[in-house]
């Protein structure tokens, strides 16, 4: 809506930046055509399943598989002995151990073993054959349990990084960091009003509807092809070797369409496991993980814990604040507390604060990215206390934030200078919304919430094909998770000037287009976006050449204009690019380019969200009945599915917000570990989400682009749970709220004014 | 053997240049795993089969699908009138109607209509129980029928192109070429010595092991992926867009591997067909060739009539040469009758010759390339006459071959000026091989033969990529049927410095590469290796550039020496490509680099071939006992596929010399469409062939590479035909000389001295 006139980066006049043409993949996905993870066979393929632990943390005394490797049809089990002992950094070494559990079972779940096998039903067999003795040991399941003094331990001897000293003792803290700026002591002293509250959350799962998937066909000169879904074939390709001990290259990945990722699945489960059993089997091996090994067995997100002190004066100047925050890590360290820390404060000037935070292991499967992971954890608890803020100083909690928002040239709290950002923009673009005006119906509260995530660049390639009929192939390896193949094309028609019919985006393997980093951070249209770009302004040098090569001309005197070689002077008919194309034979051959960067120029994103919530005061369900979010795009190429992205985002964290966690029982063992019992929003739960598109051009990209995957999930945590006190005068700061606690809060907590 | 020293082009001390490493696709190929064109099974998938004519030369009166149709499990039929009218240019056209007859069929196995349904047996039936009323014409099955006063026209209105002045009556006579030199009556006149004989050979198949294949996947959205086997499925694209109607784009050709091509899987037959079946059906169809229909219905080599007369001084020096040729086209002109003309005196620098070609079309499929195509029918008769000639004038062949020998900067006799070749060094070669001085027995005979190929250039792609582990992937759009993937990594390999296995050569379908022209002309080597040896040293010029980049020093100040960036003055620890790749993301991102060029720089092939045949004088048959063949490869990349590639050109001369021919009974039908009937030379036949590689760099090649594949195939045809003379005193003019001919000729021929 709100289209910002930077003439850096604004070109007057795009054909096709901005427009909603159909997306490439929509055929074939809207007819069930597209090939999921699961959805290749081959020729003799085994299937595979895989044990895990029913312990959340034991010792693995033996295992013999003598048993089931007798029973007919039962072709190869692997076990921890079937891989490399783990080998390179700490953390590479973590993902070797959670892909195939050796001396311990650190969760429910945990790789112990994998079958191939001619049929499900036979693997399926051989796991119950399969005789392992475990020694179990005690678990901790929270980061209070966790931290607590004599905690058992799931790691010997680890000990906490980032302290000073560092701990004499190992502890189930992997890290600790530190951001801050200015006296504290001094911020809190010049406060009006202080608010000091702790926020819990639980672990949420990413909720993506096609589980993991993976076929390995590993041949005998030790390479293997694996087919499998993930939001990057290359990272998937570097892990897998990284567990098999293999130099990345003799693995091929070939990705498949995904079906939701969200973070998720940016590392590996199944492929190095489908690539050894098919390596000792001599046949292909398919593994397709249930809903349940979804749960228990791959990386939701951190279930956290926030203590946080806020203070502001009357004159609505944030003071101080103050951020003491732990997140569940899972069985290995590797918690997005990082990223929670850097987020937590990044929409506001604060001057002077603290953010401490922890890494903590616990006896739960290892966490991975969800969507600007580790954001909305900390977001929750900020937003909160802001709104709270806002709400005791009287003022508008739209206007509090302006008054204290970032801008272009202030610093953000975790180091660097904001570039040109767009966060005033969608506080103004929600302020001025009919909705932030609307009347509220009874038991209705309105709750106001913000976010930021970084955004990422990193390492892409693409290379452009010019066809002999004058159609251009972009290849990329990148996948499409939420039409960027659309994004793609839109942005090589703009730039050769063709109709973006005539582009055909494609996402290669890793054997066939430059290395890619994963489709995450929300870098794709931005990073893989340039490089294509780049790949096509290579192409039009090249263009520009053949037509003067053509012409008997200096190229300088050849311009590049809507998709025809044009003669400065108008003195020769123009070529168009399927003319050039048509005679590359006399001019040297067929055109194509390659690029490649990583990406600098990354504009962060920000969004503002407002929401109306009902609750049902004898229930304590939350109904939300209208939701608006404003989000900087930065510039949006194929507005739809920004929207989408927008609209995503909100959803998930409205099921953070209010139904979403994962259940454990007293043996640390989840009892929710279905669609059924894990409640994620469906259509029926949700209003129309109603995604405003701001637009502050990103400099740093040739069309301007920032992400907007990720920071639409950070605002509703709080934005809900601002809502529902708005609605029942009752703080809540432990998610979800879901109907018993919300009802626990009318009947049994403090009102607030 | 004779390694040239040429000091542009032979660089000393290459390291993968010249060896013979295991073939990368060799594991694939020797455990059956590597997939042909008819291994891909899709789900849904339906088998189609094709309705041919039963009828050298008929009217299409109607077609009725109706009950056809109507039977269970058929899905789909096509006929002509799926198929848009035939356009673009003649060849164009004609290609479009002999995918699938129109008014008119022109040959028994003419595709009249083709069904795809739920299996194969139905689909046979589903043939059964189409309706076709033909109105059968007369037909002509040799160029002598064809040419003949009043004789029955293939095609309305043909006009022979190539006459002045043009014919004012239509003919089957397509086009007929001239070349000349020189004053012809002089040269005879100059002559001492004067043959004159007419030679003849019959239509011989490619003989390629895999029968064609296509599946075809047509989606809603109007595109189509089809997978084949072919020797370029950039042409399989353009030529099935063609007979669809379609802009090439809309089709992604993914390459099967190729059991065989030999020139004739340079066009398409079934995959237009699997296109519109599966467009039709909604499912993806297969359509796989029995062999019956691969040698009725595909194109073979062009049976040839040449009338020769050539003459000699005595000092033996050849004079003039006249040549009246005519090749049979098949249905459809486009004979190489070309190449068969501008061959044939290719050798050789004869002062007065002219030599004029007909293209003839009778009823029989369409002639297509095949291993030198047009060259062994006209080498057949200049080798043996020269023979003739050289014992009529009692000169050895080799010393009468070598003093008429082309060299360099001597006018070839199609036009250009001969750049390096090494006509004289494969003739030396032979001639001090032991074979020709070893002794002979009873009933055997020694020939020799000599053979011109042009080879070709043409436009080729590729992409070189960097992986994070230091390894290269070379991906190219060249179909591997000879070993190029080995060649291919071995100039990487060369080029970039680092060992052969650590180079993965991949061959990417239509939308993953640039555009490539066929696998074939003997170019691959060449122009494609060209256009990889071009993208390696533009990703050493990155690597050097991220070496000044990491040191920080002027990229001049960097040098790539056996794979690492060196400082000039050593004052930098060198880095390994290694070692940059791995910080690439502080240096600008991934590497990768394309490549792309039309082909000039190409290299004449010659070849030089010496052969011991024993014949039985009781039954005719005729024993190959020794064969070797000098070829001139300019550089052996890979010498044991070179050695491969001359090889298998002397097999299928010999198999053209002795046995293979097509038997048409009086309906124009072939009597011996069969393995069994049609008989191909197999090991039990043969001697070990000594392969003897030539080398006298290519100056247009960066590693001097000339093309090997196709000129092997020239010589042998003479070279037995000659040693058959030398074996039974008698001349023999048409082929194939198998037992009954030979047989006839020892009976009833004239016994020459």
């Amino acid at each position: 809506m709100t289209i910002a006139d930077d003439p850096a980066t604004t070109l007057p006049g795009y054909k096709w930046v901005g427009t909603r043409p159909i997306r490439p993949d929509g055929f074939d996905k809207v007819t069930g055509r597209a090939r999921f993870g699961a959805d290749l066979t081959l020729a003799g393929m085994l299937e595979g399943a895989v044990l895990r632990s029913p312990h959340a943390h034991a010792r693995i005394v033996s295992i013999d598989t003598t048993k089931a490797l007798a029973l007919p049809g039962v072709k190869a089990i692997v076990t921890g002995a079937d891989f490399p002992e783990p080998a390179g950094n700490p953390t590479d070494q973590d993902m070797c151990r959670n892909a195939m559990a050796r001396e311990k079972v650190l969760y429910e779940g945990h790789v112990v073993a994998a079958v191939a096998a001619t049929s499900k039903r036979i693997a399926r067999k051989a796991l119950d054959a399969i005789e392992v003795q475990y020694e179990v040991l005690p678990h901790v399941m929270t980061v209070d349990e966790a931290m607590a003094p004599g905690a058992v331990l799931l790691h010997d001897g680890m000990i906490t990084k980032g302290m000073d000293p560092a701990p004499t003792e190992p502890s189930n803290v992997a890290s600790r960091v530190v951001y801050q700026r200015g006296e504290l002591d001094k911020g809190f002293a010049d406060a009006d009003v202080i608010v000091e509250r702790t926020f819990t959350t639980k672990p949420v799962h990413q909720g993506y509807i096609e589980p993991h998937a993976a076929v390995a066909d590993t041949t005998p000169d030790g390479r293997s092809t694996v087919w499998c879904s993930s939001q990057g074939h290359f990272a998937m390709r570097a892990y897998s070797a990284k567990v098999l001990g293999w130099d990345p290259s003799r693995l091929k990945v070939i990705p498949a369409e995904i079906g939701g990722g969200f973070g998720g699945k940016t590392t590996i489960y199944l492929e190095p496991l489908a690539v050894r059993l098919s390596q000792k089997a001599g046949r292909p091996v398919r593994m397709v993980m249930d809903r349940d090994e979804v749960f228990m067995a791959t990386g939701p997100a951190s279930a956290s814990k926030v203590t946080i002190k806020m203070g502001a004066n009357k004159a609505g100047e944030i003071t101080a604040a103050e951020l003491w925050m732990a997140y569940e890590a899972g069985a290995y360290p590797g918690s997005a507390i990082g990223a929670g820390s850097m987020t937590a404060l990044a929409p506001y000037n604060i001057p002077h604060f603290i953010i401490e935070g922890f890494d903590v292991v616990v006896n739960k499967p290892r966490v991975y990215s969800y969507r600007a992971p580790g954001a909305p954890q900390s977001a929750f608890a900020v937003e909160s206390v802001v709104d709270e803020l806002a709400h005791k100083l009287g003022i508008d909690p739209i206007d509090f934030r302006l008054q204290n928002a970032v801008e272009e040239g202030m610093q953000a709290p975790y180091g660097p200078k904001y570039q040109k950002i767009g966060f005033k923009e969608t506080l103004e673009a929600i302020k001025h919304h009919p909705h932030y005006s609307a009347p509220l119906g009874p038991n209705q509260g309105r709750g106001v919430a913000a976010g930021f995530w970084f955004n990422a660049g990193m390492n892409s390639s693409a290379v452009v094909h010019i066809n002999e009929d004058g159609n251009a192939t972009v290849v990329t390896g990148s996948p499409d998770i939420g039409g960027s193949r659309a994004s793609m094309a839109l942005m090589a028609a703009e730039e050769l000037g063709i109709d973006y019919n005539r582009v055909r985006p494609v996402v290669a393997d890793t054997e066939q287009v430059g290395f890619n980093d994963v489709t995450g951070g929300s870098r794709v249209t931005l990073a893989t976006g340039a490089a294509v770009v780049d790949a096509c302004r290579k192409v039009i040098a090249d263009l520009r050449a053949r037509a003067a090569k053509t012409w008997d001309v200096p190229v300088e005197q050849v311009e590049w204009v809507d998709g025809q070689a044009q003669h400065v002077d108008g003195s020769q008919p123009p070529l168009s690019l399927a003319a050039i194309a048509k005679g590359w034979a006399r001019t040297g051959g067929p055109i194509s380019a390659a690029a490649t960067l990583n990406a600098r120029g990354v504009g962060a994103g920000f969004s503002t969200q407002l929401v109306d919530v009902e609750v049902d005061p004898e229930t304590g369900h939350t109904s939300v009945v209208r939701y608006t979010t404003a989000q900087d795009a930065g510039r949006a190429i194929h507005p739809s599915y920004v929207e989408g992205q927008l609209q995503g985002g909100v959803v998930q964290g409205i099921g953070w917000a209010l139904n979403e966690e994962y259940i454990y029982n007293a043996d640390g063992k989840m009892d929710n570990p279905s669609f059924l019992d894990y409640r994620i929003p469906v259509a029926s739960d949700l209003p129309m989400i109603d995604a405003v598109i701001v637009e502050v051009p990103n400099p740093g990209h040739p069309y301007g682009v920032r992400g907007v995957g990720e920071v639409g999930i950070v605002p509703p945590l709080a934005a809900v749970a601002n809502a529902v006190a708005a609605a029942t005068h009752r703080r809540f700061t432990d998610l979800p709220l879901s109907p018993p606690r919300v009802l626990d809060g009318i009947l049994n907590g403090t009102e607030e004014s």
